[in-house]
């Protein structure tokens, strides 16, 4: 049950599609999630520094993500945290995924038309 | 920070909508929120017991759950629990709500498109 | 992944202890949630509502909240939420139940001193 | 409220203190957790990978941790995660940080006796 986490944010690169040689469709993107605090000097809600993440998907919530959002797009995310290592021949560096249950446009920021997928592979 | 909860699920009543005199949006709907759990017997998921909460929202979340959510649709929700205890002239009870933050269709289950309001009150 | 909650709060029951006929042991205890909030007028955090939770533990977690837990602590735990409706002959409620994973007493209010159990059953 | 995390895991590293110039106690440690997820093949529960955290605490809680704490402990966390990229002079990195709002001993892995502060800074 541990290293879940909930964002919301600002989808910031263009979802990036593939399906693997096995058949199983993944998506992601960038998600930038900046966090809102009251400054009480100013006596008002204030921008706080950004967080971000790469968010990814499986089956057929990748399916949907292609069909359905959009870089600029404001949306809701759960899921697992990975923390992962990288190395290339030249650098080294940190991924922080969020392999995602379930992420929707959030009704915070806009309205959305949903249509249901006659089946669900879920 | 405590009390916090993410949930997915069922949309089971249509979103009731009302303003207040003061002129505050508020929308809610009943949630139907299903637990899914690995039987070893079975070696498959199965559903399990099914928690049921109230959510409301406020403000330009809540006009836009008006425009865009419809009984039936899967939503993933974030927000604060409040548990509260009612009593009527005959009956007592308790109630399980959630005061959103953010919602959005679950793109798990189906596609959506979305439309950014032209000025955002969050 | 869904109705996981994390709590913090004051242990307001003395934890109950029992062992079924299968030898599986269980302890529970009510746990009130106070939300603190920052009040703008008055320029401080004050004390919000409160929400009251049974939590109940299974198996080692449960022995050593035995052996570690009084009235009167301070607690965080996390979890999964169950709500369930009961009838008795002559009352009807809901109880709000948090099935818990880890249990720990909350070093934001007092020091604690740890022995690691010799064998792990988790 | 985004970018909350519970964690539960191993305190891998000795806790540092440290009071700032303008007298405020710091308290961090390196967290290791794992996840446990069910092998369907084994037909049991086995060991994930593991995410890497630095977990930071504040006033009380950073004093309380100093008193507390030791490496090896099992421990349960929640706060804020905060992602920082940082560059010295030859390398370059991303710190993946937990602002704690509330640690304890994790009573899944052991006991523990608490002692309340006589006075809360909270």
């Amino acid at each position: 049950m541990t290293d879940i986490i909930t964002l919301t944010g600002l989808v910031a690169t263009p979802p990036r599609h593939l399906i693997t040689s096995e058949g199983l469709p993944i998506a992601s993107f960038r998600l930038a999630s900046t966090q809102r605090r009251y400054d009480r000097r100013e006596a008002k809600w204030v921008d706080g520094e950004t967080n971000w993440y790469t968010v990814t998907a499986f089956r057929q919530l990748a399916m949907n993500i292609s069909a359905s959002i959009s870089k600029g797009d404001r949306v809701v995310v759960t899921g697992r945290l990975r923390i992962r290592d990288w190395t290339s021949a030249e650098k080294t560096g940190t991924n922080i995924e969020v392999d995602a249950d379930s992420i929707g446009h959030d009704l915070a920021w806009g309205t959305a038309s949903f249509t249901r997928n006659i089946v669900n592979s879920a």
